[in-house]
């Protein structure tokens, strides 16, 4: 099942996988080893894949499952190779029905022939045997809708995931379970306290027991990571989680390379900061587009590293 | 856009609709005083279309996608016109890919052929734009996987909701948000403290602000309803709700008909207890099914009538 790379940084010189696809578990590689490989190669930005109908009119494409695709496949010409993580956003897929995750399908093995990780963001969450079901379409071996990571909501509690975050382990995949996003109206649910601490500081400790448990202690990075916005202080202690966060809101929402480094100064585990329509709306040419992700990327990384 | 019945009670004598699909808005007939309208007619059970692997084998049946729409063609002939909601699981689509979506897509076309309402449960939550694309996918008029009602997860906050529920009204459809749900793990989420509430009391009472808004004090019952499971005491004050709350647990996961009864004396507005595995493995000849279904009905209506 190891998807063993043929040259020096495993990559051909057209920027994708000597070995081709990876689409079937990835053998004793988690997710956090690939996430930390990835992004000591390309960098730390994620870009968003956000098909809105106001940037298809942009791009000069219709709101429908032919734009869609034209969309994607700018995205896959731009992305491909440039950035460690690229985020394809379900809801803009959903939204033109089954013809539209069928492109969503496309999208993902595209990427999954390139260095390039795909982080779907479809924040799923069940229990028992229904989140088995979304297990078997975003997270098993040889799943559907197969990411390398995908994005997790807990209203019905961390531990209602547990079936999501065995079957990313055993696969090779990782998981990020929203805990504060940047948004207003969060507060009621994610600043509410139990036993003490916040539920969004229970997510957080949540995911830092799973990957304690899974050996992250010992290793570069676990496999489950969290979302909390950039825009805003969280007022989270991240110390011990041994994972990655997803930060979206860098660029058109407001946050910059300098907030990204000041805001998740104490974690242990990596940042890695989204940013979708600041990069976005430079299309629809893929080498204006790449020519976008790369200056942020190149951004983050000198605000990283004066950081310390 | 009214989808105005021709016979008496809106039927043909095959129990479909005499004006055939209803799939593009409903003019002034919100979903509240729809489902009151068919819950009179057929009562309150609402049938879980749960097609899961084991599920699939019990009926005979591969677990591909073939399987999967034999399921559904079975679930149709039986719950079309026998019970008043059927409320399919997405997870169990969404696990065959795209096929699988296109496979639910033709069952919602189908009960819109019917009395029976669908409420699809998603669970879907997100911000902005983003939920903007969930409700073009599953609440708006024209909406390719357009549902009578969905379920919505609020992690983000109630509020976050809000353009899912502007969508839904608009086309004469109803959402049902999760408040507190019947597994043991939301409890650190679901019972945390906010502002001297919980936080599923919090859900609650955005949901009767929100049909208080749309003036469902003055008709027969508001389009925004809850999820409370049925298997415990919620302790949730549900007397200013002006919604339906759906009750899942019903059968296989161990509440009866008395113990809903009892559970939801005080609420204002109507109960949708839910069953799935206690009616499904009945199947999978549609006569067993619908008669398995009328059974649990007709037992609901006879421990609402004795609760007064």
């Amino acid at each position: 099942m190891s998807a063993a790379p043929d040259g020096p940084d495993g990559f051909g010189d057209d920027g994708f996988r000597d070995d081709g696809f990876r689409d079937d578990g990835f053998g004793d590689d988690g997710f956090g080893a690939r996430l930390v490989r990835t992004t000591d190669a390309l960098g730390t930005l994620c870009v968003g894949i956000d098909p809105h109908p106001s940037l298809l009119a942009e791009w000069g494409l219709t709101d429908d499952v032919d734009g869609l695709a034209r969309f994607c496949d700018g995205c896959l010409a731009a992305f491909a190779g440039a950035v460690a993580v690229v985020k394809p956003q379900s809801a803009f897929f959903e939204r033109h029905g089954s013809a539209g995750v069928a492109v969503l399908e496309r999208l993902l093995a595209g990427f999954a022939g390139s260095p390039t990780l795909t982080l779907l963001d479809v924040k799923r969450g069940d229990i028992g045997s229904t989140m088995d079901g979304y297990a078997d379409a975003y997270l098993g071996v040889g799943a559907p809708l197969g990411a390398d990571a995908v994005t997790l909501s807990p209203y019905l509690g961390f531990g209602s995931l547990a079936p999501a975050l065995g079957a990313a382990r055993e696969a090779g995949r990782g998981v990020f379970v929203l805990a504060r996003t940047s948004n207003p109206e969060g507060g009621p649910v994610q600043l509410a306290d139990w036993a003490g601490r916040s539920v969004a500081q229970g997510i957080v400790d949540g995911a830092a027991a799973a990957n304690a448990a899974a050996g992250a202690a010992d290793g570069p990075l676990g496999d489950v990571g969290v979302v909390i916005g950039a825009t805003h202080d969280h007022g989270l202690d991240l110390s011990a989680l041994r994972g990655a966060v997803l930060a979206p809101g860098l660029g058109a929402q407001g946050a910059g390379p300098a907030d990204v480094a000041d805001r998740f100064a104490g974690l242990s585990g990596l940042v890695l900061p989204t940013a979708s329509r600041s990069v976005l709306r430079a299309g629809p040419e893929p080498a204006a587009l790449r020519g976008a992700a790369e200056s942020l990327r190149d951004e983050l990384a000198a605000a990283r590293a004066a950081a310390g």
